[in-house]
């Protein structure tokens, strides 16, 4: 097995907290002969659960450091040593352009290093606007059919896509239990509200209503309780009365858009662990 | 009556809506000779009401002022005319002091332009503090009586003391409807939390088991509807997964008690109307 | 002059302050039987200057409007009495792309209601994305040539082109006091920095020396006084210890474009007045 | 030398960048069968610096882990280990109440783990307020003396005290390189701005002139260099054309005196590092 020199690579620790778990690890990276760039740990003291995210560099083989971590960890610790790698990601949309046109000027740009490697719509209204990008838009329409009929087009269209993520990027149609459950911690939605707030439609509406004086969005990971998964990401906006639900639905896009693309960025540097229904976000 | 030499008031004006309103009221302030200082107005679309504060200076009389206006205006409007005076207000508090502690010092340095006539509280915990800033403390001890002995005890005192306002500085107690009844758009609450999330018992517990990115503080008007009634003031803070439930009520404490006396410094100086459920800040 | 039905229009005043300037105004909206939507007036007290924007419908002639306005108006007053239009921009850029793209992708779901004649730019980096949205692409190379000879090509091309603002997208050249001084008012910039701070070359590695908790953005009018001019918005983000001066970019990168697009949306829809070196947002 | 069971202490670190340095430090905390509560490391990439806050507990004697951790360590390094203790500061006041009044009211309820050994002021305008709260209050007039005079009855003073910091709230003199040079790394400050913007005299009047849209605060280390000691937080509120120099005042004293507790209780609990002209924040 060869070593590779100046390779560079992110080990992703998380298994039941013990003694000596930084000291162990440690001692594998200075074994190695190992510079370690930077150096994150987190203990959960209410589950007694470790995690650790470090960013390793020199010459060495992916395989063999794995290989001695896990032998120094917990038999059922989870253990990733990966490089730097462009991931690759599905963004579902409906109608809405503003999360969908800021990942793909992000990705214009260089600035997310993620390949994109379909847009899947329920309506073709973004069409024109991905096609201006040359990214695959596939458009499955869900009228006329039952939700289950359109998931399994869906599916259908997944399984000869590769792909890590699955990115809703306002897409707003309710996923299935079974659909959620094939794709277990890899679907990334942005809420349009600040959860746990205005569960449901319409939220700018509700929040309008209620006559808030902030208003936000949330990025969090998708499970079958609805907008009830771990939060990645949130931020705000302040606004008045002078502000009707439209308007504070335009301001609520800035900070959709903003936070699904720091949500998306933090999980593609895989820099987010899955804690119970929390994160831990390093 | 005579005329006071430059007075200056504040001139409150909520009515249905209706053309000529701006025009007519100011009107009337031009034949008076009067400088419009400050002049704000709104319009809710949704409910065709009008609300208005100007602030005039000039030689006029209160009485008079307030007899030509209403005799522009719809029939039923409501219109103050008010000089600005020093109001009084009586604080509810149980054991933790932030909230009350920041409108002690700003009491004492003259920025919140208010008396405290009185803190009552159902615990005495905060007596020595309170007696720090020379005043008078009232300590109803709650325990082994109904809830509606305990207010009716709280109500005697506070039929002996002359007040604007109660501002609840982080009393937990959730008062009758009877009680809030006879003291309706005059109770100032602070809600540890972003309204309209983590309604109830210990937020910050549940904000923690949420794996919440912000926590908030909510500053609104009491009504019988719990931590529902028309909100005055929000803030929100950052924070993550490091923190514990009690570092994100060490957090949150000082979101509320900014957020309580900037509401209530609003309130104060007249700049809250309030509109059905929600209120217009001016 | 024919009426035009339910027609919409704002009317922006800006003038010395004097006695019943909202009343003379407001006559003159009561006696056209105009609707007031919105309203809203300031007056600087240092300055003694009367800011006003209403937005007013009806059936009515914008110019007979406009002309009764004036006659109860301070002689030297500005009245403008405009229909909400589709205003035209140019816009600058050099060769990053997050602020320009998120001005096309606005433009391109209709959020922003401006047309973009022309993106000019003086590296030919962007041209494959302003490609994308069908939008004239013009690459003035500023190598081997003076700033003025560079300049001169630039105004050639602003000649034959009509349009109300320059934006300057992240424009990385300096602009002469004789460019400056044709386009007075006209000249939108995004300011790398939170103003008053870091003025200057690379102020994320000035962040970064410093020490800084917190990066911010600054969108103002441009004169000839460096990154002097009026400010119309400012936003910031938080940063720590652990953010390199490229991170500290990446970060500022989010706060700078939405800065620039709330700026240029409010100046769209004549939301902004300049008085002195400052700004009035209504 | 007598172990104490269950004792609780701070690992502080702070040496050149080396190989292997979490290893050393988790092997003796391993050897010494100790439980790391927390751990926190980052190494500055541009000086070659690394940083280390751990918290440990179990049954060791203080003396002992430092002695093993310096034998590990680079021979210069930095090492403190220290048991969570109640520090003691000095504040230095003028006029202004609400930063003082903030730190007195944590102080009361125990928010702050400090003890506030003494208040030194030129004027006796906050005497009242301090007495209340039973804490020595020291009026040294600096009126028709020199500063070098003034300092050095002040110094007369703390040279009786025993005292940990420092803290100058809202302290509006400048100190001289003697006074400060003597108390390198111990003096913290909160400045009326957003450093760097607006240094010097009344930066809420230089803030309005300007016409800024946000407004903010910073507590640093005092060092010679005025205003321009390191940054340990910071933060910022929104203003508008409406507030005048005063308004900004009020509101940028709210952000002042959180910023300023803020800072004060990490430096505190020792979450704070020097780093050249920068800190480090644990």
């Amino acid at each position: 097995m060869a070593n590779i020199e100046n390779l560079k690579a992110r080990v992703l620790i998380d298994c039941e907290d013990a003694k000596g778990l930084v000291y162990k690890t440690s001692k594998v990276f200075f074994e190695q002969n190992l510079n370690i760039e930077s150096n994150r740990e987190f203990v959960d003291p209410e589950n007694g659960r470790f995690f650790m995210r470090s960013v390793v560099s020199g010459d060495f083989s992916v395989a063999e450091l794995k290989n001695k971590l896990i032998s120094v960890l917990p038999s059922n610790a989870n253990c990733r040593v990966i490089e730097p790698n462009r991931k690759k990601i599905v963004i579902f949309v409906t109608k809405e352009s503003h999360a969908l046109g800021d990942i793909l000027i992000r990705h214009s740009d260089g600035e997310l290093d993620v390949d994109i490697v379909a847009v899947i719509a329920n309506h073709n209204t973004l069409g024109e606007l991905v096609g201006r990008f040359d990214i695959p838009f596939i458009h499955i329409c869900a009228e006329n059919i039952c939700r289950e009929e359109h998931e399994s087009s869906v599916i259908d269209i997944l399984k000869k896509i590769d792909f890590d993520y699955i990115v809703l990027a306002k897409y707003m149609r309710i996923l299935t239990p079974t659909f959620v459950s094939q794709f277990d911690g890899k679907i990334i939605n942005i809420h349009h509200s600040f959860l746990p707030a205005f569960i449901g439609a319409n939220p700018y509406k509700q929040a309008y209503d209620r006559g808030v004086k902030i208003i936000g969005a949330t990025a969090h990971f998708v499970t079958n309780d609805l907008d009830e998964g771990p939060i990645i990401a949130q931020d705000v906006v302040g606004v008045s009365h002078r502000l009707d639900w439209r308007d504070m639905q335009r301001a609520g896009r800035d900070v959709e858009k903003i936070v699904l693309s720091r949500a998306l960025s933090l999980v593609l540097n895989d820099r987010v662990f899955l804690n119970g229904n929390k994160t831990i976000v390093f």
